[in-house]
């Protein structure tokens, strides 16, 4: 696994995540715990809904998509994230699909605060077995310099 | 808890939630199946991030906020939505914080395809228990109509 730092990383780089398939009780569990909504717990509600059968709660696959992308090791020298942008749930993510995630770094721009580190923007995508991407936002990750590694 | 549909929001209004403390155990759990990083799984390694302590993954902030507005009963008629803009991480999330959310209505856009639904275009934000924002997002809510209620 790359151990990448802040200089590492070139505009229109692309790390590619292995996939993991979602089940529906893993749906269901986290929907319980954090978006109780009928499409995300109740097989029988969600088929009368939009969705036409139950679906992931789209936080969930914003938490899928970034578990996946920290596997490509992109991250190992992650400071923080101060925000995410253009956050967009393109297909909704059912229970036996299989997901992988893409990021691309979009920018990388060196701190002028801060000698140590500096900001790589990316964007995350993930897509399902079919290659339909089903979700999309960029991301700012602070990333440590190598010539800080001395220092910690 | 108020039945709301889309005509009943306005432009201005406020629903905040109850509130819910944070513990070390619920933001290690979150991290170990989603976010694995050190500074949201290993307190001994989180003392040394910028952080300088435990904090809770970005993604369980997300998560968590909207659970609780969830809990205010305004999003009883959501169908779903379409993408979340300008996520800000202001201040970290640590074990023993309690946070509630507040949404605040800043657009609703009756559908053009879909007479029987309109966008609401929401501000949530997250607040601890000093009245410190610890995040806030903007996102847009699909939400049925009161007249469609008679065809579900």
């Amino acid at each position: 696994m790359a151990d990448l730092y802040f200089e590492d990383f070139k505009v229109g780089d692309m790390f590619k995540s292995p996939g993991m398939t979602i089940t529906e009780s893993q749906i269901i569990d986290f929907a319980m715990r954090y978006d109780p909504q009928p499409f995300h717990t109740n097989v029988e509600e969600a088929r009368e809904s939009i969705f036409e059968g139950l679906v992931a709660s789209g936080i969930q696959t914003i938490a899928v998509t970034f578990k996946l992308f920290l596997m490509t090791g992109a991250l190992t020298n992650n400071l923080g994230s101060p925000g995410f942008d253009e956050l967009r749930w393109l297909k909704p993510l059912r229970p036996g699909d299989t997901i992988y995630a893409v990021g691309e770094v979009l920018d990388t721009i060196p701190s002028k605060k801060h000698n140590d580190r500096g900001t790589v923007q990316l964007r995350y995508s993930s897509y399902n077995q079919n290659g339909q991407m089903v979700f999309t936002v960029t991301g700012r990750q602070i990333i440590k310099r190598r010539s800080s590694n001395d220092k910690q």
